[in-house]
């Protein structure tokens, strides 16, 4: 089926008179066909049908909500090579990789489905009446969560699949109960309809409100701003830069109402390599360090960005084979030419700062946007604000840490982050010890001798953290703690079993996780 | 003990050249002592003590925690009469009911204790390695929840023992591991220093870290902001008026690091009398309600500001009756004459308003600050914002509605509520059941043929609701859910039991209800 380049408005298909084209990030060119841009009067009827939506679509059961989680999957799946090569064409990801995100797109529907049928994510909470009770009787209260309203989900560029249209922010708010409309990434709006169709495909299949689902596309920012502004949204998912997500928030606690905003921003996640892991196998962490800071050009939330090392004489072997490795790294091409512009940015800017030493760049090239890795170091003594920044992309600051204390100061100087790592052997652990309360302090996840890039889709999983990593560190982007960000709590009173939810009425309660009078009950 | 009017700053009692004096409501006269006034530099050290103590508070076990809970409740109990004695020279609460609000207060001091011991707040999430994975293994995740970090909490005027110094926020956020900053009220100093005292006792009885509690008391809206604005704040617990609030909304937001601000600010808690429930006892409803209405003159968040009667032969019955019982009760005096004053301005607003008709008032009296009950209609279809904003006291509107259809309508205009009640018998239930959408996105707890007064703190319970309710409804202020608005989940990846927290060992996970690999295991 040939790409329209229509905006998805319930079932509506609609094309405006501005349009915008995808560009090939490798071969430098615009690519067909040009994509409808959604002005305020299509933000007005995707919020308007969304809101009406809402009551029917967050009153389905668990198990017709799962299948349509689970039915979104199919469709995906159905789409076959067509998504795949046009999400190649639209960011220069490889095959490999965009098949292995759709595996875990796919995955993470199913995981919601999943969720829903184990029923706990209602939070059910029952105080049965104590009619008897002195000097004041007890009422009887049932306690469950309800969806929020309808969400604006942005799509990521780093992620077309997994962090976009039917993303984990939209796979947790479909699961939560919640419409949502998703504001397309502009660099890939013909991997977005396609992802599109196959929603809205499962929304006629599943027989549901056709405002459950909305997709609009623009490359201007007044069309993001419009949709969190807009009073019938109730929530915000978004992943992307510090600028874009703080602007966000900003739109979101200027409203009447002031809306929870879930973005995820910015990260350098700091790798800690302490003297016991550097002298058991300071080669290898060089070499892995490379390949985790290399993969996919570096393009992940959760790239390692800053490396501390406590000097040793093992640190400089570990640089050199850093710096081999990243030497022998052929450079790929990074999502737009934007990002590239930006990668190239702000290794300069690191590369022209006096207190930061030039240790490695990836092999160079001719082909457009492709980002050579970048490898630089500076004394713990010498560490900014600045220099801690993220710059996305393989670039990456070993900091070196003449002693414990320094290492402390710099991490205490950190801001939030999504991840950081401790490479130990067991007689580090004390130092380790002393670095925990710190680190939990400032981050979402604590990995022990690994690499942050690659996050496991589960129900452990944190993908967020203190600001400015997220906009709210209560929560996390991946896996399924994701649906409590959009539900909140109603107490029932008293009610008569006629007037309670399904998941309240007094024969319901044992089939369903819950609390009895406080008790844990599975 | 004779109060000191001092700060409580840590182990520190400070006085200040800036005082104020509290105000008997009863007599309108000024008591002693004067209290002094915090200023920036109390703020500097309260929140740098409070900074210092959180990593040794936050990691204590849960055993401990709740004994330091405990001991405060016990402390508070040992204060005997004074403590009612100051509260009602304060605040002119009667002593019967400081006595039941002090057993509330201790009341949730002890059941947050025992929420601790019951473990599940931690939140606890094991994801086990599956190394054998295909195409990739899986490593071992852990998750569980810590605190944000210093909370400050500002003191409530109405209730000066339960949302006070030791009240519902402090419990929760001590609960969570967060040291309390109070900010305290300024109507009731003398209260607040004495409950201070008990709390800084029972920190020395435990052995804590001097900085988990302070109190700064203060007449100006500097200190407030001050504190909210602090770098090393994390969280806000708020009780108080929608200006208020709504003020440390835009502080917190404008931070540097934003952070979360819990405002339950306003609520007019709609009560629905469907025909039903008219006819079969219209004239004890009327009644009841004015019981509700009058109770502490009104000044409860859950007053029934509001009260949608659909038209039939009994709302007559109603009317008279609610008429002819606040025409019979006695004013009370209110909290203080700022309250009084906005009290009378309110009513005087809505006696003056065209569309408003003034159905009774309460006696008349000579006493200082009493305020008179009054009770107003309007037909629905000049139901206006103006007429639906709170009056806090004793003050109520009756909307006659002429039909299902208004009743709708005017209930989709209402803003956010902590409560609503419908009054229904079984022939209700067909209109209840299409109401109930519509009142499910608009509050945080839905009552049946009862009172939104008294406010059970327990598990089940919701004390929340959408904006202006409150400011993030996703939570509540009352109950054992609170605990959650201190806590964040982190994800420890890979990390030997040597380095993992207790909860999250490999011998510990059936100590404490969790989930294992998604199952809920309690």
């Amino acid at each position: 089926m040939p790409l329209t380049g229509q905006l998805f408005i319930g079932r509506e298909r609609v094309a405006t008179s501005q349009t915008f084209r995808a560009a090939n990030p490798t071969t430098a060119s615009l690519i067909d066909p040009p994509f409808s841009s959604a002005g305020a009067a299509e933000v007005e009827r995707a919020c308007q049908l969304a809101s009406e939506a809402f009551d029917q679509y967050r009153a389905l059961d668990n198990e017709t909500r799962a299948k349509f989680l689970e039915t979104i999957g199919d469709r995906i799946m159905a789409l076959g090579d067509e998504l795949l090569e046009r999400a190649n064409a639209e960011s220069g990801l490889p095959l490999a990789r965009l098949t292995g995100e759709r595996g875990r797109t796919v995955g993470q529907l199913r995981l919601f489905a999943d969720e829903l049928r184990k029923g706990g994510w209602q939070g059910v909470r029952i105080d049965p009446a104590m009619p008897d009770r002195k000097p004041l009787p007890r009422a009887d209260l049932r306690q469950r969560k309800v969806p929020l309203g309808p969400v604006v989900v942005f799509g990521a560029s780093n992620f077309p699949l997994a962090f976009s249209v039917a993303g984990g922010d939209t796979a947790s708010a479909l699961a939560a109960g919640c419409p949502v409309i998703v504001k397309g990434h502009s660099a890939h709006p013909g991997t977005s309809e396609l992802v599109a169709q196959a929603i809205s495909e499962a929304v006629a299949q599943c027989g549901l409100h056709p405002g459950v689902f909305s997709l609009l596309n623009g490359d201007k920012r007044d069309l993001g701003a419009g949709l969190v502004a807009d009073p019938r949204i109730k929530a915000v998912g978004f992943t992307g830069s510090r600028g874009g997500g703080v602007a966000l928030m900003k739109i979101a606690a200027a409203r009447k109402e002031p809306i929870p905003v879930y973005a995820e921003m910015s990260s350098v996640n700091p790798v800690l390599l302490l003297p016991g892991a550097l002298a058991a196998r300071a080669e290898a962490l060089g070499k892995e360090f490379v390949g985790s800071l290399t993969m996919g050009s570096g393009q992940f939330c959760t790239n390692p960005g800053l490396v501390f090392a406590l000097e040793g004489p093992h640190v400089d072997t570990f640089i050199q084979s850093a710096a081999a490795a990243l030497g022998g790294a052929a450079p790929q091409v990074m999502l737009t030419a934007g990002i590239y512009d930006a990668f190239q940015k702000g290794v300069d800017r690191l590369a022209t700062n006096k207190s930061v030493k030039t240790i490695a760049r990836g092999a160079d090239t001719q082909g457009a946007n492709c980002g050579r890795g970048a490898l630089f170091s500076v004394p713990a003594g010498a560490l900014t604000h600045e220099i801690a920044e993220e710059v996305f992309g393989a670039s990456s600051v070993i900091v070196r840490c003449a002693n414990e204390a320094e290492l402390v100061d710099a991490l205490e100087k950190l801001e939030g982050q999504l991840t950081a790592t401790l490479h130990v052997t067991e007689q580090d652990y004390p130092i380790a010890q002393k670095l925990l309360p710190t680190l939990e302090r400032k981050v979402g996840r604590i990995l022990a001798n690994g690499w942050p890039t690659g996050v496991e889709v589960s129900h452990a999983m944190v993908h967020g953290g203190p600001y400015p990593a997220t906009s709210d560190s209560r929560t996390t982007s991946v896996g399924t703690l994701a649906i409590e960000r959009f539900l909140r709590p109603v107490c029932y009173q008293d009610l008569p079993d006629a007037l309670l939810p399904p998941a309240l009425k007094r024969d319901a309660q044992s089939a369903t996780p819950h609390r009895f009078d406080g008790v844990y009950r599975s």
